[in-house]
């Protein structure tokens, strides 16, 4: 034998390869699990573009959230919803989306934004969907009013396919071959194995009874988080949510979330039904008021008419609620709490009902109270308070007892050098290994795009930190979090 | 003997009791030294309205920059230089200031703004003049069309006299009587007594040499933080940086900071020379570049013009240097030695030309070199190889040999956690608490407005923590720093 060389193989094939060596009896699971490499199974996991296909990148933008969707080109999301409505398979390409553009990101197969970036609207929603999105494509020109998308010489009219591969943040004239998602035969074989060796517990991300199921079809032992601030945006609903952020006083928001709760409730019933006793940890509202408001003139005009407001009196409620810093360091999470403890009540009630009303009918429940943004267990006191108040209220109410948990996400630098004051209150702890990032370096993730590429070309950074945690900083702030929890 | 009080007394008062009942043999030196309370010095320190005066307060704002002033009301900076010019104090009221504002807010006794907070251009800007600042005033109406300040039904014309009580962000209609600072007498004797038990150095915050002198008269025994940021607003200069930020590429920048080189010279000669061979510590280059961009139409065309650009190029490099989370977490710091190199070069050249030029001529010198915003060691050592090969180079070219350090500022919550690799490079530490705060808790200064109020009255926090140092949380980080920087 004068050579030897490892035999490339695509993560089907890998996949395969490794499960019958097993079967034929030349290596054992142990071997065969590591013997595929994770990012190959993460392709598996997602449609991804024909790995056979041929094209060339006419563009690339951040991999904003994974997969690979083609489709024709919208300009608005009320042309997306219009289009999808007749069949058609859209892209939705924008500047960058706000809220009223959840309709259209919904019935879009993926999304291109020219700016933004990884937290932008555009990418914290399209992860929530699973759907595809490339954001930030500062090649992309964006004409709305001419209906084009220009690339250079390239000039794209709506209609047109393109397909966007967010995996990477590559964009690509014209359709290209998918390949869809497997997860039976050989990948469930492997999976199993792999069930046998793991040491660590998995839970999803979801806040919507389908991708719970989904979840629960991939294997998840409960949800890690099930972010609030989504249910906000559905449908309707942002209407109510404005009314009651521009309320002015107690009690016009007390009337405004009187009209959530049911939507909540109903949120909360159809997950909780759906995990059937497996723990669902929900996250209490985080983004700040201002992630709300409408940013068009004609939805300006039609809140403050269905208010009674003038819309100056509108415009300056909704200039109060500007920041300097948003949308990561200002008026957020357990802080909006705080300010507005009707909000944690109304969405506490929220969960403690859809809680009461399925033990009532015989199905378990496991719901997890998260308080966001914690820094001092003073604002944990006053938060964890509201919640088991409204617990034993429902409880006295409709005469069911269930189980319920309150704790906290450890995300910000302080809350790990006083975590052992938080233990006290907390009834766990979840570590928000994202927001630790920016604060302990003091990185926008939106603006570290100016030179976190230097820094790692530069060998400053072995990795970029947010996608592979700095386990020497950050891990030794996550590690002393740990330490104090656990302390005497 | 039925019942004693404490007798109330001024400032002035306190200070002349306790040094005249040392000299009766009453009490001993420290005894009278921890008699007087250090926020009663803290008001001797600064020109004050006489604690005798009677005014009313129209409206309150943030305690910007202490002090108080009185003069008359001017809308632009040009008006003030031009009413400063025939001799009038004025006051500058702006909704915000800019860069373009400087040579007006030099010559007013005060400003008034009626928008941003604590870190403000207005405020950080009067903070370093030393000149009295009450900013995000919101009840300050403003019109600069009609040269208007109106505070509800009051409205006040240009030329009208207002006085500001900078130390607690209070704005009076009218010329209210001044104390002025004193630093002799009884004063100046309690504070030598002082320097008998006190444990700590002193050093001075301090851009030019005439607040260095100011420093050294009240006893100052170095300069603990220069910033270099001012001196490129100053005068013509703020062209040349413009010219360099927007050159398009590294011999364009190089261009620029040659013209800037000898100006940055002449500043650090001047404090050099004033500070005797005292140390003085330089801080390069901080801010993020956006902070020098004009802001105005007419600014951007010149700009446009004198480098030869079309307006839509230069539009467009400005919009390249916009970010969403200015301007902390941002491009800035060490991040832009690290992006422009040359930057960083010019500045330690700079300092190292004016330690040589002022060697030769018999003064002894001290420049402390900080790079700021290190969160990783491998930020220093790029940054400090450049510093140290500046001062070689420039020590072969003179023939001159001085002394030097190379340093950081502590400022990021990683840096205390990484502190044992930093101080491996490091020839000396200064903590940032202020940015420490604002990312340790997570806090933005010009937005926790919103909130910290509300922390401080339901005993959340005990004190507003850019006031008051978290010994706790922000403590416990700075003390992390200290013990890994000693480890062996």
């Amino acid at each position: 034998m004068l050579q030897t060389r490892a035999g490339k193989r695509t993560a089907t094939a890998a996949v395969r390869m490794a499960v019958e060596m097993v079967e034929e009896g030349l290596i054992d699971k142990e071997t065969a699990v590591l013997r595929v490499d994770p990012a190959q199974l993460d392709q598996l996991l997602h449609p991804m573009i024909d790995p056979d296909a041929k094209y060339d990148v006419i563009a690339t933008g951040l991999p904003a959230s994974p997969g690979a969707a083609a489709g024709r080109i919208v300009f608005t999301a009320d042309d997306a919803e219009e289009w999808a409505g007749r069949g058609e398979t859209v892209i939705l390409v924008r500047n960058e989306t706000s809220p009223e553009d959840i309709g259209g990101m919904d019935v879009a197969e993926g999304i291109l934004t020219a700016r933004g970036g990884m937290t932008s609207h555009a990418a914290v929603v399209a992860r929530g969907m699973g759907k595809c999105c490339v954001a930030g494509c500062a090649a992309a020109q964006i004409s709305e009013a001419n209906k084009t998308l220009t690339f250079g010489t390239t000039v794209l009219k709506e209609g047109e396919w393109i397909t966007l591969n967010g995996t990477a943040g590559e964009v690509i004239v014209g359709q290209v071959p998918m390949v869809e998602v497997q997860v039976e035969g050989y990948f469930g074989t492997l999976m199993e194995w792999a069930d046998e060796f793991r040491a660590l517990g998995i839970r999803t991300n979801a806040d919507t009874p389908q991708d719970s199921q989904t979840a629960l079809d991939f294997g998840a032992e409960g949800i890690g988080l099930t972010r609030t601030e989504h249910m906000f945006f559905e449908g309707d609903r942002v209407n109510v949510v404005r009314q009651m952020i521009f309320a002015g006083d107690q009690q016009g928001r007390k009337q405004a979330l009187a009209k959530l709760l049911p939507y909540q409730r109903e949120d909360f019933i159809g997950i909780f039904r759906t995990m059937k006793g497996l723990p669902v940890t929900v996250r209490l509202l985080d983004p700040p008021l201002h992630e709300f408001v409408p940013q068009d003139e004609a939805a300006i005009s039609r809140l403050a008419t269905s208010m009674g407001l003038s819309i100056e009196t509108l415009r300056a409620r909704i200039e109060s609620l500007e920041e300097i810093n948003p949308p990561m360091l200002g008026h957020r999470g357990c802080r909006l709490g705080i300010t507005y403890p009707e909000i944690y009540a109304m969405q506490a009630r929220a969960i403690f009902e859809a809680a009461a009303q399925l033990t009532k009918e015989g199905t378990s429940v496991l719901p997890e109270v998260m308080i966001p943004l914690i820094g001092t267990v003073q604002e944990l006191q006053i938060t964890k308070k509201i919640c088991v108040e409204v617990a034993e209220a429902v409880m006295e109410e409709t005469g069911v007892q269930f189980e319920y948990l309150v704790g906290t996400m450890i995300e910000v630098p302080r809350a790990c050098l006083v975590a052992d004051e938080i233990a006290a209150e907390a009834e766990f702890f979840s570590f928000g290994t994202n927001d630790l990032t920016q604060m302990g370096f003091g990185y926008s993730r939106d603006d570290a795009g100016t030179f976190l590429p230097v820094y790692v070309e530069q060998e400053i950074l072995a990795r970029d930190p947010f996608q592979s945690l700095d386990q020497v900083g950050i891990g030794s702030l996550v590690r002393t979090g740990g330490l104090k929890k656990d302390a005497p």
